[in-house]
Order: structure tokens, then C-alpha cells, then sequence
């Protein structure tokens, strides 16, 4: 059994503890705080439960093998950089961090000490997330295109813009779909609200490949949108979260060509139109935080990798980092430079 | 009575042609098309009417005081000159031509020559886009962004990307709603049909002031999408022209900033939501393309300018190939020369 | 080729017309109405038929074959029957007469004279339903229930009440799509104009097995609603007709019995639920309306009986005027004497 | 402040006890169950509340001022009635009782010792249902009609059939709604489970005026519908309590009937339409079952009458049990004796 301190009990922590107590390979040590009422809460609820404001107590505490962080992203390379320099694994909230570097030195940090290292990109352990990537490994032939939007009115957030709030999320679900890695990325977008970052952005990321994808969110939408299409030439996904059953549809859609003898050009190609069946599998609906959690105790006692590992959180806040600067730029196009096709 | 020609009775020459005849202030004189067996369906079914396949038959014809061109667009710019310099009016379809060039060249003639030039962006003629536009002026305080989904398993041309065949929709609906001219464009895309123009096309339009603008096309959707959002500070409207009913939404939705004192910083401002009903207008039914070409009647003989003239054309067009130029550059921002606010 | 005439041309005669100028196995020979500007229109689009406002031109004209009757319910009789008199063979609007004594009396009639008599329950000849009657046979295991909802703001008549014009398409597709016959009905309903009929009705139909259907019918709702479902105890089937893509859903879902021993009870049954994948065959989308009308010609040719015959829509009738007596009577169940299995 | 024992910590008891701790002006004193894990779960959240598997305890206990009742409906008089001769306040669960004569005799009880009883019918508390009760009262003009579709893959019960289980909301939302009693109930259904009761049923009310309601509950349904239409003669409500956000839409639809004079009719009725906008009014969202718990408390306190009183449950009671009558008896109308119009 893992013993593991949560950092942070604000909106997110709760989460994770209430899941640390319940599951069966890890043990909920500690909670770490700096408001006394969230920790009293926590105590009331947890009694057994260590609580505290000092988050070098649960460094130095013996019985906590990892630290499960959920504080602002400000914070998450000092404390993340903290446990791992006393030994501890972790488990941080996303993003990452907040800039490419901090993130790069925690993957370091962690390899160097042989400690584990996860990014609770939540969205990657759905049913609905992780059986698309199946459908797309399978079913979709040649991938044309990820395109997703991700729009309501939402928390304005004073010191990170949309992309880093809300696109994080589609950036781990194509990370864990799709086997190609992207290699530039441009972004447009606005702020509305006088002095705080963009409130509207548009990315587009750019592969190797004929693969386009493209994020769209805004916090300042008056229906909450979460759809995201795929699109291949054999088979088609639309992913609808909010959904209440069938998230995923699979759409047997697509373009045929045709070599054809024309008056003026010899075989010109025509394009035509494949139109089937519609299918929507049934998705596991266990919560996902618990699948990552179990996860993340199973590669510690295994010295194994998690899925959402520190390279992909990497990989994320780099789109996020060179996205933020195009944005700044009136989108030009930032070449990534470690883009390379999935081995 | 204005006499009317159409040239081109293909995929929307009919809706012409039908349209012309029922109308009071306007008499269908003849109609133009290459392939013989078209034009006997038109004799067939309007026996007064004069069929040829020879265009300067129309054009010597005095009996016409108007040509309405539903050919494709390379042609748009020979047939539409040819009929300005033999003194007839013009209704063309969208876009109005190939080139700002060309577009420039028309209006400059139907300018010099006192001719009526309309182009035909039917969506400025729907109830729909009319009542927005209403709306807009009204209600919606400083409109933030207009975004549009265009998405559907479509008709991949061979010479125009997707922007030319399904932006100019947008771009016709936003000249129409917004008081603002965008001044810069960008846009994204790939082709996944060798040797075919671009199959996907996201363009971001920016305006003088915070307003941003973004079109998304997909010509290789599993599903049909035709979602508009337009975000204000006091009202936001969703317009979904694929709902039978309830086309345009308006949310009493939006952000409410306050000013509050706290603890390290003085005055900060705070980002609260607002939240109140949603009302559907009734929407006016009657056939856009019946409203537009009694218009383009009744300015021919009043002497008066259409909704959407050949200025108006040139606006879409000359976005539509600055867009283009942005899609080659790998999405390059593209100042737009004439952008400028309405008087 | 089979020569047809049509009778009525109002609302649904022109269809019959288009339909009949186009099959290749018929010939719309004549047209016949009372009104002239109505016989004026046929005359222009299509030259060569006869019109005429006297019905006994039709019975005379050795080229007439056929009729195809689409006027008022309470005409239908003295049509039809007058027609199958003169040897013409009947296809029928429906509902096929306006009592169980006139239908009855027309299938006789027919069959009498060998003549072939069918009912045009255009539904029965949808792809969307031709796929239902197949995936029941199939799929489906026990059919547990048939429900359907058809309403909308409709055109309140004079004569008959709301069963009679809405509730005959659900009729007619059970009829179609069941492998049993009811044995009884019972209605509710109510008038809301005063001294017309019924606007709103709600019939059961009890079946010799488990089996139970409903139908809700309404000609005063806000909004127009096409939903079928029909469970069976293998699968479950929704059926909305205005998804324009997706009509069929098919579930694999349904009730679990297994069986357990508990405290007080030896073997009690348990009920557990089965949730799998959904399903939306491709569906074809030809008019149905062309089918039914090749299917009756080739029935007169080859001497066949066609799907929607004499037989089925006194059936309908039955049901229809059975369930008119219940209305009056409190929802009385009414047994319908000829029920029976199909064999 | 009011103390309050829950008896019955199952399904829905946990929520009494989570409100009930909650709100100011009551205090959880006591939880009563018969098994003894749900007791200590209790005893772990709430330590200082009194858990016993006794009810006498909890009718003993003077700090006990009123019982609220969880447990199956069979228990409901037994229990309720212990407690009214107790002496305490009694929150009882829907529906009221089994019968029409255990209800009658707790309303009765209850009057005469002058204490308070309250059915917990939580719809009749939610803002969507106070809202549409303002709405039918103030805009909707004459009530033609009431129409519920309420099915889902539910979970079959052994002992009451689906009109106890479902019906019973749509029931507590028209006693609220409207402002008119109903006259007669008939019911139709079916079980499609071997010994167990119906699992379909379709309930028609009748009622003084023109207006009609009817109820449409399923056990076996493969997807989820919640939805009511109510038809004025003035406007119309669809309420969709799936609906995230606009569960109410009023429409501004109807019939409109004038007077004509026709060739051989004089001063024939004729039947138009009228369509307008659509209007979604914001609801309140706060928890209903802590409005109803607080307006209790309070109804204590001030001596008053909770709005889902015993007389309002003995309703409710009444239909459920006249409708499960008419069910056995093949859907004949059955009389309500003490239907009355609202004073």
C-alpha cells in the first residue's frame, strides 16, 4: 500500500482524497493546506488523517511514499521539485507546469532518482478516451483530422489565458489518441476582460503527415460545447461528453475516388461519397480519477510508466508554451521542435 | 417590368429561373446554357420563355435589362463584364469572381456605366440573418466574437478550396450583422484529396477593436454542422440554421466585472457571471432568393444600390483570396488593404 | 404499361402526378378534378394528359386502367367502388374508406372482379420502416411494446377526428413492422374547437401475447415529435423520422432474469438490467411514394397482391372506427372480432 | 430549531440526513435503520447524532420533535402513524401510503392531534415546476391539455407497479400546476415480467372543463425522456427536466378560430394558426428537497400548512389507486368522488 499526502484541498483535492481513502492500494497520510477551515473539514471527515499548513512536514514524514500536488500551476514545480528532491513520487495536477523548463527539470529530476512521475490529465483514463484510441487504431484508416471545441462560460482566470485552462484537455485526448506527434502549432485569440489573458483562442496544430487538428475554446460561450470529430478515410468519430450515454458515435462516412477516362485529361480522379451505418459503443463508465490513481500506486510498487508520464505533461505545456508565444505574434506558425512520428 | 436572362441552368439556375417567373416586378426573357438537354427542360416547362446557347444572343437582346450569371465562378468575371458593357444589370452568384482584380473591374464598370451589380449571398436575405443583424444593433452591447461551424460530408470542387465554396457563406452573414470591416485575416488548412485544393480551412478574421472573428470549414464531416455564436457584453446569440424552429437563440448571458478591495492588491477587478432567460424570435420564412432578386428589380428601377452590390462582393472576395495567401503561408496574419469602420 | 388516371388534385394529387409521369411501368393517361384552375395547372406541366372534371370520362376511357384516388375520406368510397365497377383497378388514398361496411365492401368488390386494390399508407414503403419490420423479425426476441408519439400544430378537420388523420400512419406501420394483430382498442381523447372533433387522442391496443401498443396523437402541440419506440426483450428500437440521418437507433439493451435463493423466498426471480451497444443501420432513402406506386403496377401486371392491399386497410378502418366508438364511450376497450395471429 | 429522526437510510434517506444536518433551523437528532453497516456509516459522518435499529427509541426520545420516513411505501402508515400518536411531525416519502384509507386516516390523525404532515413530492419544490405554476396561472389562458412521457430502463419493482414508482411525479407536478381537480382516471398497461406488477402503463385524467391530461410511464425504455407539454389557449410549455439548462420553453403558439361566411354554410367556424416567439424563463436552482425541508421546519414553527400537505398526498394516493383499479379492469373510467374545482 502507497502512502500518499495530498497538497492543495481547493476545488480538485477533494477529489483526490476522497479516492485515496476509498482505494484499496493506497493510503491517504497526509493533507497539506494553507487554510485552516479546509483542513478542519478534511479532519472531520478523515479523522485518521494527518492535516497540516507546512508543506515540509509531509516531506519529511517517513510514512508518505508520494505526493499527490493540486495547488495553481504556479506552484507546481517548487512543490513537485520539493517532493522529488525528499524522495517522494508524484502526482501533479495539469498542467504540468508552467513553462517548458520547469517541466523538463521535473522529468529530469524524477529519471535521475528513479522516482515516478504523473500528470493527472484526468481525460485520458475515460472509457470514452481511451476506447477512441482503440477505434482509431482499428477502425479509422489514414487520420485526416482532430478538430475540437470546448466552449461555455467559464472561470475566467487571471494568470493563465484559455489555452492553458481549457485546451489542456483536448492536448492530452489527442495525445493518447493519435499516433503521430504534431510538429508546429499556430494560435489566434482575443482578450475581453481588460488586463487578463485571452478569454477566445484558435489553435492549429500542424503533423507530419496530411493530419490537421485544430482546439477552439472560449470562456465566453452561452452553451457549453464539448464536441470533438475525427475524422479518417475509412471510418469517422464524433465525440460528444456531454453526452449522457452515447458519448461516441462511429460513422461509416467517407470519400471514394474513382480513376475515370475523360474527353480532355485521361484518368482524372473523381470523388464520391460512402455513406453506412452509425454505431455508438457502449464506454466503461468507472471514474476516471480512480482508474489514474490505481494506475499511479500500480507503477510505483511495478517501477513501471504511467500512461499521462512527465514526458507527456512535456509535451503538452511545450504546445501550450510555443501556442501562448504564436498567440502573441498574430499567430504565425511555431515549429516544435521535438515533433517526431510515435516509434 | 424588368426582362431578365439567366445564363447557367445548372444546380441553382433553376431556383432562379422559377423564382423570376413568379415574381410581379419581373419577366423571365430567356435562358442560357451550353448543353441542349437543359434547355429543353426549360422550354418544356416555360414555353415563353427563349432558350439559346449562345450568350451573345442574349446579350443583343433588347428585350433584356438584366442578366442573372449562376455559372462557376471562373467564368463569373467574362460573362458579368460582357453583359455591363452591353448595357445590362447584373445579378451574379457568390462569390461575385475568381480575383479582387476581377471583382475591382466590375464594380468599376457597373460604377461608370450606372448599372445595378448585385451578388448573390442568399443567407443576407433570410429572415434569419436579417433579424441577427437586428439584434446585433439593439441588444448585444460591444460584440466580442462571431464564430461559425460550416462542417458537413460535402461536394469537394476541383478548382476553389473550401473557404470559396462555404466561407463566403460567413463572410456574406457577418458583412450583413456586424457594424465592424475586419482589417487582418489568417487562415489553416490542409488537402487530403491529391491534387485537390484544401478539403478543411480555419480562418481568423481580426477587427480594429477587441472583436474577433473565426470561420470553420470541413468538407469531410461525418455530421452537419451550421452553428453560429456571436458573444456581446449584454447578449449572445447562438444561430443553428439546421434547427427547423428556433433558428436564432439570444441568451441573457455574459460576464459582470466588479471592482473590489482586498487584502495585498487595491482594487481588483472581479469576473462574475450573469445568467438570465433565453428567447427565440420569431424568424420571418419567406424565400430569401424571392426577397433578393425583387430587390435587385426594384433597384434597377429606382435607381437605388442592392444589400449585398458589387462593393459588398468585393469586401468577401477580397478576403477569400487574402485567406488563401495565408493558407499557403502557413496561416501568415494578412493585412487586409480597405478594412475600415463603418461610417 | 399500366394507364392511370388521377382523381383529386389538392394536397397529396400532385405527388401521384409527379410520380406517375415519371415510372416507366405507368402512364398518367387522365387527371380529373372539380376545380378548373387546378385541371389549368396540369394542363401546363403536362401537355399531353387528359383532364376533365367529370369522373365518368375516367370510367369511360378504355386507356385508364387504373385510378388513383385522392380526395376527401368520405369520397373515397363512391370512387373507388364506381371505378372497380367500370374494371378499373384502385389505388386508394388513406384512410381506405370511412366505415368497416364501405372497406369491407370494396375488398369484396374487388376480389369479385379480381381486381387489384391498394391502399397508399406511404410509410409502409419507407426504407426507415421496410428496416424496422426486418431488425423486429430478426433482433428484437419477444416484442414487448410499441409506443408512438405524432404530433404537432396540425391542420384541425372538419370531419374526422385526430386517430383519422394522424394515428393511421402509426397503424399502418405497425401493421406493417408487428407480426400480430390487436384484439382489442381503447381511446381517450378530447375536442378543444368547438363542433369539430376530437384534437387530441391517446389509443391502446391490446395483442393475444404480452404485447401492447399506444399511440398519441395531438394537433395542438408547440413543437412536431415522430418518435416510435419498440421494445422487445433482446433488443430496443427508436424511430424518429425527423433525424434527417440516423432514424433507426438500435440498443442492445433490456432486462436480465436470474434466478436466486434468498431468506424467506425459495428462488425468487431477480431483475438486472443489460446495457451494450447502440446501432444505426444505413437506411434506404428512395421516395416511397415511387415504390408504392412500381409496386402496384407490377401487382396489376403480374396478377400479385401488393403490401398495403384491401385487406390491410380495412384492417386500419377496423381499428380506426373501433377505437372512434371507445372515444365516445370513456376509453371503453373494444374487441376487435377478427383478430388473429398472422400465420 | 426542530429535531428531526430519519427512519429509513437507503436510497433516499442519505439526502434527508445531508439536508437535514444542513439547514439552520432543523437538527439531526436521530437516524433509525434495520441494518446495522448503514447505521455505523451514519455514526462515522454524523458522530454526534443518535443511530438505533428501534424505532420506539426514536418515538421515546422527547429531542424528537418530528419523524421524517424513508423506508418502502407499505411501511409508510404503519410507521407515520406511530409517530403522529407519538406525537411528532411527520415528512413522509412519495407516495403517501398504500392505500386510499391508511392516507385518509393519517391526514386525519394528524388533524386531529393539530400536527403537521408533509409528503415529500420534491418535483412540486424544484424551480422549474413553481415556475410553470406561475406561468400556467398568469399566460397560458384556458388549459386544453397535460401530457407527461416519463420512461427509462428503470429499476423494476416487486411490489407497486410503474404508475406508483413514475406516475406519481407527474402527478404531484399537475396538483401543483394546475389549478383544476380531476373527475375520472382510466389506465391501461401491461408486465412483461413474469409475477411481477406492470411495467408499462398509460394513465388518462379527465377533468371538469375541456381540459385533459394523460401519463405515460415505462420501466423498459431504452433511452431516458422526461418531458411535459401543457397546452393553453394562449401559450404552450414544453419543460424538458433533462435539459441542462432550459428546462421550461414557453411558446407563443396556438389556434386561432375566426368566423366566415361560406357559399353554402353560414358563419362557419375556420381554423388558423399562430406562432410567435419561444421564451426560456431562467429557473431557480437551488435544491428542492432543502426548500421543502426548511418550508417544513417552518410550517412547524408557525403552525402552518407545508404546500405537499396530507391532503395533497391523499390526492395523489387516490388516482394511484383508482388508476390501478381501472388497470385491472382493461382501462375502464373510474370516478374520483371528491374531484372538485379549486376554491
Amino acid at each position: 500500500m502507497i502512502g500518499i499526502a495530498v497538497v492543495g484541498y481547493g476545488y480538485w483535492g477533494p477529489n483526490l482524497v476522497r479516492n485515496l481513502a476509498d482505494i484499496a492500494s493506497t493510503k491517504l497520510v497526509a493533507v497539506c493546506d494553507l487554510q485552516v477551515d479546509r483542513l478542519l473539514q478534511v479532519q472531520a471527515r478523515y479523522p485518521g488523517v494527518r492535516i497540516t499548513d507546512n508543506f515540509d512536514d509531509i516531506l519529511a514524514d517517513p510514512a508518505v511514499d508520494a505526493v499527490a500536488i493540486a495547488t495553481p500551476v504556479a506552484s507546481h514545480y517548487r512543490l513537485a521539485m520539493g517532493a522529488l528532491m525528499a524522495g517522494k513520487h508524484v502526482f501533479v495536477e495539469k498542467p504540468m507546469a508552467a513553462s517548458v523548463e520547469e517541466a523538463q527539470r521535473l522529468v529530469d529530476e524524477a529519471a535521475r532518482r528513479g522516482l515516478v512521475i504523473a500528470v493527472d490529465h484526468t481525460f485520458m483514463h475515460t472509457g470514452a478516451v481511451r476506447r477512441m484510441r482503440q477505434i482509431v487504431e482499428e477502425s479509422l484508416g489514414e487520420v485526416y483530422y482532430y478538430d475540437s471545441v470546448r466552449v461555455n462560460l467559464g472561470l475566467i482566470q487571471r494568470d493563465v489565458n484559455v489555452l492553458w485552462d481549457l485546451a489542456v484537455h483536448d492536448l492530452s485526448i489527442m495525445d493518447h489518441v493519435l499516433r503521430e506527434r504534431p510538429v508546429a502549432v499556430s494560435a489566434t485569440g482575443m482578450s475581453h476582460i481588460a488586463g487578463r489573458p485571452e478569454t477566445i483562442a484558435y489553435l492549429t496544430l500542424m503533423f507530419p503527415s496530411r493530419l490537421i487538428a485544430h482546439i477552439h475554446v472560449n470562456w465566453l460561450a452561452p452553451v457549453k460545447v464539448r464536441r470533438t470529430l475525427i475524422g479518417g478515410s475509412s471510418k469517422m468519430i464524433v465525440y460528444d461528453d456531454l453526452e449522457p450515454s452515447e458519448k461516441i458515435k462511429v460513422y461509416d462516412k467517407g470519400v471514394v475516388l474513382s480513376e475515370a477516362e475523360t474527353g480532355s485529361e485521361l484518368y482524372q480522379a473523381l470523388v464520391g461519397y460512402r455513406t453506412g451505418d452509425m454505431w455508438a459503443p457502449k464506454i466503461d463508465v468507472s471514474e476516471a480519477l480512480a482508474t489514474e490513481l490505481r494506475e499511479f500506486a500500480d507503477c510505483i510498487e511495478r517501477g513501471a510508466t504511467p500512461v499521462s508520464d512527465g514526458e507527456c505533461g512535456l509535451r503538452i505545456v511545450r504546445i501550450l508554451e510555443s501556442a501562448t508565444q504564436s498567440l502573441s505574434q498574430r499567430g504565425r506558425m511555431i515549429d516544435l521542435e521535438d515533433a517526431r512520428k510515435v516509434a
